[in-house]
Parts: C-alpha cells; structure tokens; sequence
C-alpha cells in the first residue's frame, strides 16, 4: 500500500508509541495525586510540555494539552467569544477548517457576529484583505497556518501584526502545519495557535492550544483544576508523552523530510505533465506544506479517481478529509473560486514522512494509467 | 505497591492494551476516509459501539465517544443549555464532580439559574428532597450515579422519574459507577449518561455520552461530520477499542468482582475495629459503590496519613482525587454536613478489579500501625 493521505492522518512514530507504552501498562497513576506513584507521570507531562513548548518556541506554561485540533479550535473561539460582554465580531477566513467555521456558527447562534474573509485564487489571506473587514468592533481573528485542502501558507506573522494594530487577538489553527514547517510563535506573534498530534505522527485523541501568556479566555472543559486550571480533565498521559516524542523527531527530521517531500512533489508533476495529462495544481505555487499537493482533472471525477487509484493500493483524498461524507464541491475550493469542472476532479495527495521517493512516481504511473483509460 | 486509589484511576486491562495494538501501530487509517485502508478502523469504532451500547442497555446509535467524563458532563450541561431560549433552570446535587458544578458556574455567567440540592447525611439525595426544588421552570436535572468521595449510589429511576414528571431533561455523571455497577440507561429512564474509561481499566482521554433517542442537546466540540454530526474530531480509534474491550471485561466480571471488594470492605473495617481504631465509614452503609471505603479518623489528618501510607507503598485518596491541590475540606464532605474533626482525618481507600483480598488486610494493618503511633 502506498499512503498518500498525510493531511488525513499520519502513521504514529515507532518511537512515540515506545515512549507512550510505559504510561500505557505501568505508570499508570493519576498525574494529579500526591503520592510517589502519581510522580512518574507528573514528570513526564512536565517534560512533554517543555518539548513540546521548545518546537514551537513557547514557554511550557503557555501550552495547553487538549483532545486535538478541533477541542483546541472550539476553545480558542468560544473561549474568546464567551469572555466579551460586548459581544463583538469574529473575523475568519471562508476557508478554515469547520472545526473553526462550526465553532463561529456556535457563536453566532449566541449573538456574536462572524465575519468571513475570502482568500484569492491562490488561496491566501493578505493582511490588506484582513484590514478591510475591520470595519466593525472585533474580538478576534482566525486564520489557519496552511490549508489542509490546498496547503497555502498564510502570512500569518502580518496577519496577527493587522489584528493587533486593531487591538484584536489573533488565533490560527496550525494543526497541518505543527510539525511540518518551522513554527516560532514568538516571532509569529499570535496568541493562540492550535496543533492536533495524530497530524504530526503523534496518536489520534491528544493536540494542544498554546495560548500567550497574559491572553485570558473562558475553559471549554470545566471541572478539575488540571492544566493550571485551565482545561479539566484526567491528562492522556501516555497520549501526550506520545505527542511531544514524534513532535520532537518529526522537528528534528524537518528539514530532510522537506527536501524528500519537494522532490517527490516534482517528480510527481513532472511525470503527469511529460505523460500529457490535463491538470492544474491548487493553492500558492510559492507557499505551501511540503508534500501536499491539491490536482484538479478536468474531465475526471475526483470520487472515481480516488476509487480507482484504492483499487491500485493507493489512498489519497478527495474533497476535506473530515468531510467526506459530502459529496459537493468543498467549501475550500468553492472559497478560491475554482470552476466546477476543475472542482469536481480534484484530489488531494499528501506524502509525510514515512513515504519513500518512489512512491511519487507509483502515483503519478498509476493516475497517468487512470487518465489515460478515463475509467474504461 | 498497594494501589487503592481506583476511584482516581485504573491500571489499564491487559487485553485491552492488546486490542488497542493494531489501532497504534497498523490501521492507523482516518476512519472518515471512503478508501480500503480506512474499513478497519471504521469497523472497529462500530463494533466498540456496539460493545459499549451492550454494556449499559443502550442502542449504539445512543453512544458518543469523547475526550472522556469531563467532557461528556460538559456537554451533556452546556449542550442542554444553549439550546434552551428560555434560560430556563439547571438543578444538581451540591456534592457533583466539578466536571458539572463548573460547567454549572459556567451555565450561570450566561444567565441560566442554577439550583443545589444538598444530599442527606448519607450522601444520598431523595426524589422528595429534588421535588421541593423543583420550584421554577427547569431544563436539566443532573444528580450523579454515584459519589466519587463517599461511593453512595443515588436512587436514579426515582429521580428522573421525579424530573420527567416534570418535563425536565435527566442527566447522571456515571463516571464511578459505570463498569462497576450493573447499569442500564432504558431501565434507569435517564436521557444521559456520561462515562470515562479509565475508571473501568480502560485508557486515559477517552469516555462516552450515552444519548437516549430523540434528545437533542447542542454539539460541545463543534467541527467535522464524525459522530453522527454530533461530536467533531478524529476518533481515538485506539482509545475507543481499549474503552470497549474495558468495559466488556469489567462488565462480564462484575459479579466476582463485587464479591471480592465486599469481602475486602468487611474486612478491613473489621481488621480496624478490632484494633480498637476510632473510625467512622461514610456514605450510605446499604447503597455504595463496591470497594469504596470513605473513614473519617477524628485526631488524625487525612493528608498526614495519605503521606504515611504512601512510605508504606500503599496509595489512598484524601479529599477529591481531581481536585488534591486544595487543602481546605471538600465540597462533597461539606454537602452532607460532615463535622469538621472528622472530616479532616478523611481518607479514601478504593479497591478495583485487580487488587487482592490480602491487600485489605495490609491497608488495615498499615492504618492500624499508623493510628497506634499517631505519627510518632
């Protein structure tokens, strides 16, 4: 089998799942407890919140273990919504994940106005696009780091600096970029990012919200004083020894696997381009995640396609991986304005790090093979 | 080590740390993909609904996988709630988990009321006693199976009864119960139930809400279509197989297990008694959760002797496990009017599946030796 579906979810680190396993089977005292059993894991949360905190530049108290990418979205906005008696407006870009968009349609059930910024065609949000739909007062803007459709890159460092020229605070759901593209949230500036482990070869159910020091919003799980009293709850502790361990070799393998995923990215291109197939490539030729390629085939079905190269022991996506019980064109290509013809046979290939460069090229034979019969 | 601390957390079951295996390591596909590699994962999230459902006498269709009790008893408050135009009251026990009391406060800041009904001495609120306060128009009951601090086990059918009479929704935090107690949701009438699995010998950071069909409640994680559209993010395939096969084990042992613990209630108090050790149990002596013991040593402090236990490899609770920071007595101990002397000599000894008859025989000498030398 070849997995192309990295966006979707990845394959957990082999060392991850050896440092999860002793918080699996022995460790297994409640972090919170006062006696020396409970020491073990209270260490081992403290050390995954300082890796954890190092990749991505922060301070360990300003990271925040969550169930994942869409707890840490839904707190980031309702938390912050929730705290304003005012009830001023969210800013978000049309083609965040629906973790996000669902989250602001909560909101905006209670009252608080959402505002959606289209990106351009490329799919990216310019800050002067942001600053004109500030026209009203605002709480917050969010902006994913990369889109998990097309993988556009944001210019988040110049769309936090619009927010906070507006005094508005400034979340971005970083879950396909953690792990993936260097990420220093000092430098960035934002005050909240969210991250999702099983994105990064990390295990399904564990992400985190960093929130910047001083930046208070409401818990979104109420209850026991875990997590600075922040977020309630027993800790994963096992999940999240597993999270820190691959977010700290996935880091540390970065730049390698960036090159890898580049080649294969050109290779791929290249051999459909040389074999005459008719497609375009979606998002921002210059700033996208390594590995992920968005392809529309005008005159293919995306759905068929996808069967089809299944048949051939390949898995890919179509439309939003976490949507894909719907069949209409997604919200993600719909918000770049891409046409209907070249929608509807969109794919979206996404190598990581387990793949090899010949898998690019199985790829690309088996969809040249694909187009070439037109599902004969 | 002498682990009786399972009302804080249990040592996982070794055969689900077994069916967890395959969902770490292999299918570790997105269960929401249409593609071959994805029908593993998607059977085995079906089949450990099917399992969990089996367990407590639901539908499967009437089981929601979550990040685990807390925030299945956020969801169940909050998610009544928001639904509800009228801000219409919410009445809980004056002794719940915090889970419910802070996403009670939290229900509160938005202007719902909340009402407390305070359990009897021995910890258990009457139908009669929640029919006195059911004074006002009233959205959800929640009154939790049974206490975390003092094991008494509430008269649940009555109960809802009492707020379906009413036309109030019925909500119980099963937390401690689930597992332990033979439980089914139809025979009980409860609209919902929150569970966590590492109560029962399941993993950490995952949990359900059971459901019942035809109730509506707003999603607390908003996102994705997973869930039935109801809770959004990617499944902890792996977490939600370890709860099944968990909560199977526990359920089919549930009968010799409960013998034993009551065996090693008997006999410790016993053992205690005998040594001529000024004690008092608290909770309901007819109606407790089995192998829960909460005793109060007046002259004693609780803390000391959770220290001096613990140098003897024995871990106890003192006070509520989530919530150990706190120094004061706890809220539970309040509620049903404990006197300070007591209240403070308080420990809690909770026994599991996997602890041994001998084990209550070394806890009760181990206390004995304690009380004799008063900490000399």
């Amino acid at each position: 089998m070849i997995y192309a579906d990295n966006a979707a979810t990845t394959r957990l680190d082999d060392d991850a799942f050896e440092a999860m396993k002793p918080f699996l089977l022995d460790s297994y005292g409640n972090p919170s407890q006062p006696y020396s059993f409970a020491r073990a894991p209270k260490k081992a949360l403290r050390q995954a919140r300082e890796t954890v905190a190092q990749c991505i530049g922060a301070d360990p108290d300003e990271i925040f273990f969550t169930s994942g990418g869409t707890e840490s979205d839904n707190w980031a906005v309702k938390g912050s919504a929730l705290m304003d008696p005012e009830k001023k407006a969210a800013i978000v870009s049309a083609f965040e994940h629906h973790a996000v968009l669902n989250s602001c349609a909560a909101i905006s059930r209670m009252g608080y106005p959402v505002v959606f910024v289209r990106p351009d065609p490329d799919g990216i949000v310019t800050a002067e696009n942001l600053e004109k739909h500030l026209t009203r007062p605002t709480r917050l803007i969010s902006v994913m780091y990369a889109n998990n459709e097309i993988g556009s890159i944001q210019p988040i460092a110049e769309l936090c600096k619009t927010a906070h020229d507006h005094g508005v605070l400034f979340h971005t759901d970083a879950v396909q970029a953690v792990g993936h593209v260097p990420i220093n949230v000092h430098e960035l500036g934002v005050d909240m990012l969210s991250a999702s482990a099983h994105k990064f070869n990390g295990p399904k159910g564990v992400g985190f919200l960093y929130i910047r020091k001083g930046i208070d919003i409401y818990p979104h799980n109420d209850g026991g004083a875990q997590e600075s009293g922040r977020r309630a709850g027993t800790e994963n502790v096992a999940g999240i020894v597993g999270m820190a361990a691959a977010l700290k070799k996935n880091t540390d393998l970065m730049k390698e696997t960036s090159e890898k995923l580049a080649a294969m990215e050109q290779l791929l291109t290249a051999k459909l381009k040389s074999a005459g197939v008719d497609f375009i490539r979606n998002g921002s030729p210059e700033h996208h995640l390594p590995g992920l390629l968005s392809l529309s085939f005008p005159g293919l079905e995306g759905e068929a396609l996808l069967h089809r190269l299944d048949l051939m022991g390949i898995c890919v996506a179509t439309g939003a991986a976490c949507d894909s019980k719907e069949t209409q064109i997604s919200h993600v290509l719909q918000a770049i304005g891409l046409d209907s013809t070249h929608a509807r046979g969109t794919i979206r290939i996404s190598f990581g790090r387990y793949n090899e460069i010949s898998d690019a090229e199985a790829v690309a034979a088996a969809i040249v093979k694909v187009a070439a019969g037109r599902f004969a």
